[in-house]
């Protein structure tokens, strides 16, 4: 096996856990509280998988010039979760299709699941809507995506999938491909579990919305990315709106943006409610709001900028990281989809065929 | 590259054929007239490729006990082409589970075509209801066919692909793919055309059947199969009824099954006139027909039987066309899965982040 030394392995006992990004933009706060702290904290005691989601990117952008941005894309990706603390040396970060063996098992398993089961995941809907696409156009690999998704989850033989509340539907056809797999060829694959998080959605800071409380998001526009500078981090608190200092009820408090990102940003919970209390008796307004979320903002985002100038500076570091769990990702996925292909039968029919045609060509080397 | 001196190549300048079987069962007269011995006059001027479609055949026969009748099938369908006349220095008899690129080529081009196209297609409602599955159980990788069937076709690079007319709406899919791919991402696939054969389907043996003329057919269990002995002919033949000798019309005898083994055997014209028109007359019965069939049918199979024999007498002859095959087709499927990745960029992708790393390494390696 071509794998480093300090790679993870079956032999650690850690249970594989498996969790990826479409490489689609750079990450952003809503990510950081939503799945990275926790990502970071999983590598502790399970053989994190990290897919780079590339072919998943091509069923809602597959034009030429959306594929010519994913060098860059992917590169982004990666340095971002290395900068919240992703350790490659205990995790396996891999570009998705650079393991064929994954498309090779999406196929075999396109046959164990209804059409009619997928055309009714609403997150498929979502995708197709976000994209533009109307439902007659909504491309077969579109409707395939949680087949793949399947593929990815069941050739690592992941047992845990952390998930957002809307992605468990797509962990659920994982485990009903894996349990009709099982049923029909033998038991081949552990039954992923999905990990439910329970970390609220961050809100959207207010740029380019409408006002409304919108989730944050890649494609809304509305995000503090982990790059961004000190200045764009300041300036983008500062459009958050609070419910209005001293004209407001606790209720209204709790539902704003602003006070959203003092329950998920400010560390000292003392002090969180102290900013609470003083802004509904009107005593402090937006602004020192904003200072106080910026200041705990910045020493979260402050070490994280240290660890992008590091690799950054470091020509290729990222690169032959994600080309290490790549080939590293391909010695499971190999054996995996051998493991598939022995149960199912068509291991056999091709060794048979292979086998038949050595004994000839050994019968015709015998002297007499 | 490892392909014997005297396989197909692009240096022939002969166009490329593909077409091919699902191993489901022995092939029958049916076949013969209808494709085999279309397929035996192209390979004198075509690169005949001949699929043996086992993937096709998971869509609706995936039970592990029907993958374990698979190397049977195989073998059966392959000693059915070359008894016919399938020259195997002159064509590809390949397998299609064992050229793994195809998977890959199927699910990025799944990409490419709406789901709606394919779920309007009369075949895969057909194989379906043939199967027994009701619409909801359609599996994913059934309406992804024509989609499989296509990156078998643009895989080989395939000019010319023969058809039975209801395989039509699948080479209009292989098509519409190949034009939106070159569409997008430039000009890869030359598009292939459907070459629509006009030999009338031959008619059922009356053995199991309601009497109907059905279309003779493996699963309909009313085929005169290629590998029959002589009495199993005779007595087949025997089963075909005309439409009452002295006491018909001509236009009832040619819509006779009886007659149509007429047409569709009996070579010389001058004797099926003859036949026609004294079994008109009644000066013949049924009994004196079935003799001139089996006469000239069995002119018409001896020599395959006789080829059959030397095959199968032969240890590992035909698994080893079979491998052999199969290795020249994953030879040109390679190629062209590195000509579809380069033109949509994700070669481009993954060969940027090896030769970062690479750099990186060499860099390492660099005393001062």
């Amino acid at each position: 096996m071509n794998v480093p030394a300090s790679a993870p392995s079956a032999t650690t006992g850690r249970r594989r856990l498996l969790t990826g990004d479409r490489p689609t933009g750079p990450l952003h706060l809503g990510h950081l509280v939503g799945t990275l702290h926790n990502r970071v904290q999983m590598q502790e005691n399970h053989d994190c998988w990290l897919i780079v989601a590339d072919l998943h990117s091509l069923t809602t952008r597959s034009r030429r010039e959306q594929i010519g941005e994913l060098p860059e894309l992917v590169r982004e990706v990666v340095v971002d979760l290395l900068s919240v603390g992703i350790d490659p040396q205990r995790s396996t970060i891999y570009l998705q299709s650079g393991v064929p063996a994954v498309y090779d098992l999406a196929i075999l398993l396109q046959m164990l699941i209804p059409a009619s089961r997928l055309r009714g995941i609403p997150t498929i809907q979502d995708m197709a809507r976000n994209a533009g696409i109307t439902d007659d156009e909504v491309p077969l690999g579109l409707l395939g995506y949680p087949v793949l998704q399947a593929a990815d989850i069941l050739m690592a033989r992941a047992e845990v999938v952390p998930v957002g509340g809307d992605n468990e539907a797509h962990v659920a056809i994982a485990r009903e491909i894996a349990e009709h797999f099982n049923a029909l060829y033998g038991p081949v694959f552990p039954i992923p579990q999905a990990m439910v998080s329970s970390t609220p959605t961050l809100p959207g800071v207010d740029i380019i919305t409408d006002g409304s409380r919108r989730k944050m998001s890649k494609s809304a526009g509305n995000s503090i990315r982990l790059k961004d500078t000190p200045e764009e981090v300041a300036r983008k608190v500062a459009t958050l709106q609070g419910p209005g200092a001293g004209k407001s009820t606790p209720e209204a408090l709790e539902r704003s943006p602003l006070f959203a990102f003092v329950d998920a940003f400010v560390t000292d919970r003392g002090v969180a409610s102290a900013l609470k209390y003083d802004y509904l008796r009107g005593t402090i307004d937006d602004g020192r709001v904003h200072e106080a979320i910026i200041a705990d903002l910045e020493g979260l985002l402050r070490p994280i900028r240290q660890r992008r100038a590091e690799l950054t500076a470091d020509p290729g570091r990222i690169e032959e990281i994600v080309v290490d769990g790549t080939i590293r990702a391909r010695e499971v996925a190999y054996q995996t989809l051998g493991r598939v292909r022995d149960a199912m039968g068509l291991e056999g029919l091709w060794n048979g065929l292979v086998e038949a045609t050595q004994k000839r060509a050994e019968a015709r080397r015998r002297p007499y």
